[in-house]
């Protein structure tokens, strides 16, 4: 039986886990987009605008290991551009789908719309190859093989890819055939060196602790990466970046390490450590508390995805997973395990009439959290005073630390709500992000989702009032919006939408959020300069965070 | 006295005509953004988001001749992207200015937020290179020259220009001295020939007309343009992109041109001239009719921006502005102008509570419109429209025919509105296509500038229904919202929101809308397949429109 282009790769996206596909439908996407809504294993996800979908899928794909968005060619694929750069940045898998002019309407360089006016039609494939991993312009001769190709590159090494498919190619049958291409695997003889490398430094060194970094979960390792620390029994301690990697209510969880911002016991142990066990982690501004870290590199076991690296010593050809895989099976010495214990959040504070302050608030939003969560956290002030709450067993915090793209966390809250609809999602954004992007919430109640929504209203971008010059600046501010009003107006008719300014009302909001029988959706006035410790901190240590003089 | 490197360039883009620069702030942009908010004849103007702070700078431009955005590093550029792209299709001399990290920051490669952590720093200025005139990486050195040459570049080829600022660099004095460019003038040989050729090619046809492009607009020649239409007394019509670019109301026009899917007519008369004197109008999709014109390109005198083509002749060198100087300053013979009346779009049908039809709607909404309304169209079924009723003196039409991105409109509508905050300003958007920018509606009340905004309900993405396989696929639905609680949740507090399904409440609408008291926001509910005739055409040509077999 025939196979066609596109019949071939939905059915190898679906095989690696692509199960919906966020988009904005769009002309030259016709073919594409109608061969979607009707695969009978694939469901269409309709997004606001395209950027959205492009988060939407990000987030789909912390969930779900893989994601994809489509798009029209030109407006939509550079409108969605910024989300895959974040993709990439972020080590997911996102698939971008776009659908081109015919190959007749670029063979005549017919002066079409969505184009630059100029005949040329391969220059946004070239913009897309910055910002992914591979990328192809599909034909039924080229169909299969780079459709195997892309497939390989973007589960390699978690990087999204972009897919270009002429409108007339789509239908067309394949040509030629091929197997889905293995990946590559470790050099074993490497991956021996490599192992007992790191099993003799970590035996030989009188305290180790481990650094998780959040790679381990797009490889899908964290179970793998549990046995390991237990089987060594080593402390491990996470970065903002990689938070709840590994459980935090785990014995050798010692809290998060953020250079000398946060936490001075976590910062003391770890940098005293005579070995450093890093997984994926990364040394970026906000894994290293704006710089103030202090790791001597020559301590540090850096395990990367392809290859490991003790002190000038590189071991090319070792993959993460499988030296991961042999080090969580190898019997280890007793030792003593060290570190100190993990900090809470400290008590909730605050009652009645009073204000919200960041005190109030924080422990309080820490206390909300439960077992199984999906945390959407938005970068700026509240991922900020979250990231220090120890979560609960199996919930998961999701940040977009390295790209940092404000606007991020509504779309992702809905992706991820796509990915586990029965899982509880908690979003929460301040107010000048949420604007970004506010008009996917009414997709939500379209897919009858029910999240948690939390917007915190501190007249305008705190984390930027906290960073720059002048905080009272006029850039800081942002049109003043009636956000509880906002879900309505966007469809969602029965959602609980309270604006709560006082400590009572946040936790009468709070209890019935948690009851769950609605969505909710939760406008939390505080006042504009509420911080959470480490955004002062970061106020007090501008100048390391931006390398000025 | 010191001049800084910032200093340098607001003023330069004052001279040039910038008063206003639309963007989001970002901690690689503080520096940059705090000098724009401190310029005492530069206003600050905060989007929501980047990409319609893109799209309301473009907007700005095809009022005021110029525009600016300005937006962070990585996430803040990458999402106006498709923005600046749009500016460059359209002709429009945008000034994307990026904060970047400073010069150490990228001297350390260091692994900071809105990077792909790879420690590369000019990747994203070479995206932009795509779809920009020119680029430039600012430093104290280079500040004047490059300055002058941005400058001289969006305004010789009105095309958008990308300048990255490091943050360090902004505040330093600037080191060199330049004047500003001359603009290239026309080879005098050259254009002696051409306007002899030209003025003999007219004389000498029996019958001849002019296609005035939207270029002329954009180099501010409309009037030079008419003053020429007058002299030679040739009549005029305008292609889709192109309306309004000269009065419909001067005696010339002989109405809109669109291959063989309107107004016969107009097809048999320009089709049939000895002579088409084409200014900068381009053959696109959706110029030609999806390609029905057939305009023998010997009968066509093509004037571009910096040559003029007759037949196989290319008179190089040769500025369209001086091309048209001369002329409109030539004496004509005098000759028998020819060519039909114009059109309009039919009478007002439908009273009391009959429903809101195609042929009841764009009626009256082409006797709602003024003299002076700028008119803003977004891409799609209204635009399609509205393009076919005749519009009074010194109305304008805008619209983003070649890049056609949908949500264009509500943004650039903004902008537009603040370039011309005494001008009546009309937004006329599908619901589909409000959805991906609708947020920046807030921005209106912020700024205290009253639209008249028509919301086209339709129940989805009508232009794509009629283009597409099955109508009624689902990747053409919305999510459903209560659009006339819109203006209040964003903070529109005054506005005038009703919701009209039948012509009285229609035209009840339309009279308080009139009276201009208050801003309006209009949802006009028509059936899911009410189209306008073109709508319908296209519909019946999407063959010859996406070159299909």
């Amino acid at each position: 039986m025939t196979v066609t282009v596109i019949e071939y790769l939905l059915r190898r996206l679906h095989d690696v886990g692509v199960n919906d596909i966020f988009g904005v439908p769009g002309d030259y996407a016709f073919p594409l987009h109608d061969a979607i809504v009707a695969h009978p294993d694939i469901n269409w996800i309709g997004c606001c605008n395209e950027l959205n979908a492009g988060y939407a899928a990000d987030g789909y794909a912390r969930i779900q290991g893989v994601g994809a968005v489509t798009t029209t060619y030109g407006v939509g694929e550079l409108s969605a551009i910024s989300a895959v750069a974040g993709s990439y940045a972020e080590n997911l898998p996102v698939f971008h789908l776009v659908g081109m002019p015919t190959l007749a309407t670029q063979a005549n360089r017919s002066l079409v719309h969505h184009t630059l006016g100029n005949g040329q039609f391969d220059l946004f494939r070239s913009m897309a190859d910055t910002v992914v991993g591979a990328s192809a312009i599909i034909t039924p001769a080229n169909a299969v093989a780079e459709t195997e190709r892309l497939i390989a590159e973007a589960l390699y090494n978690r990087r999204p890819v972009y897919i270009a498919l002429p409108s007339d190619v789509v239908n067309q049958p394949i040509v030629a055939q091929s197997d889905p291409l293995p990946l590559p695997v470790s050099d074993a003889t490497a991956l021996a060196a490599a192992t007992e490398a790191v099993v003799a430094a970590v035996e030989a060194a009188s305290t180790a602790c481990v650094l998780p970094g959040i790679l381990l979960d797009r490889l899908g390792l964290r179970e793998v990466a549990q046995q390991f620390v237990e089987a060594a029994d080593l402390p491990f301690a996470t970065m903002f970046a990689d938070k709840s990697v590994l459980e935090e209510e785990h014995p050798n969880y010692i809290g998060m390490y953020d250079g000398q911002l946060m936490d001075p016991a976590v910062r003391e142990f770890v940098e005293t450590c005579d070995v450093v066990v890093a997984f994926g982690a990364m040394a970026t501004d906000f894994n290293t508390g704006a710089f103030t870290s202090n790791l001597d590199r020559d301590k540090i076991v850096k395990i990367d995805l392809h290859s490991t690296r003790m002190g000038s010593t590189v071991y090319q050809g070792v993959e993460m997973a499988d030296l991961l895989r042999a080090l969580a099976g190898r019997s280890w010495s007793t030792r003593q395990r060290g570190g100190p214990r993990p900090e809470q959040l400290g008590p909730v504070s605050g009652s009645g009439a009073d204000p919200i302050t960041a005190e109030a608030l924080y422990p309080r939003w820490a206390d909300f959290l439960r077992a199984d969560d999906i945390i959407i956290a938005e970068t700026g002030t509240s991922s900020m005073g979250l990231a220090f709450a120890r979560l609960p067993q199996g919930a998961r915090f999701h940040n977009q630390t390295l790209w940092g793209a404000i606007g991020w966390a509504t779309p992702a809250a809905l992706g991820a709500a796509v990915a586990a609809p029965n899982r509880r999602l908690v979003l929460f954004t301040g107010e000048g992000s949420h604007q970004l992007t506010a008009q996917e919430i009414g997709q939500f109640h379209r897919l009858g989702l029910k999240p948690i929504v939390f917007v915190l209203n501190n007249n305008g971008y705190l984390i930027e009032r906290m960073l720059c010059t002048d905080p009272d600046i006029a850039y800081n501010d942002v049109a003043p919006w009636n956000y509880t009003e906002l879900p309505h107006a966007l469809g969602c008719d029965d959602w609980f939408t309270p604006r709560v300014s006082t400590c009572a009302e946040l936790d009468a909001a709070l209890k019935t959020a948690a009851e769950g029988a609605r969505a909710a959706y939760i406008e939390v006035m505080t006042g504009t300069y509420e911080v959470p410790p480490l955004v002062q901190k970061l106020h007090e240590n501008v100048k390391t965070l931006y390398n000025m003089s």
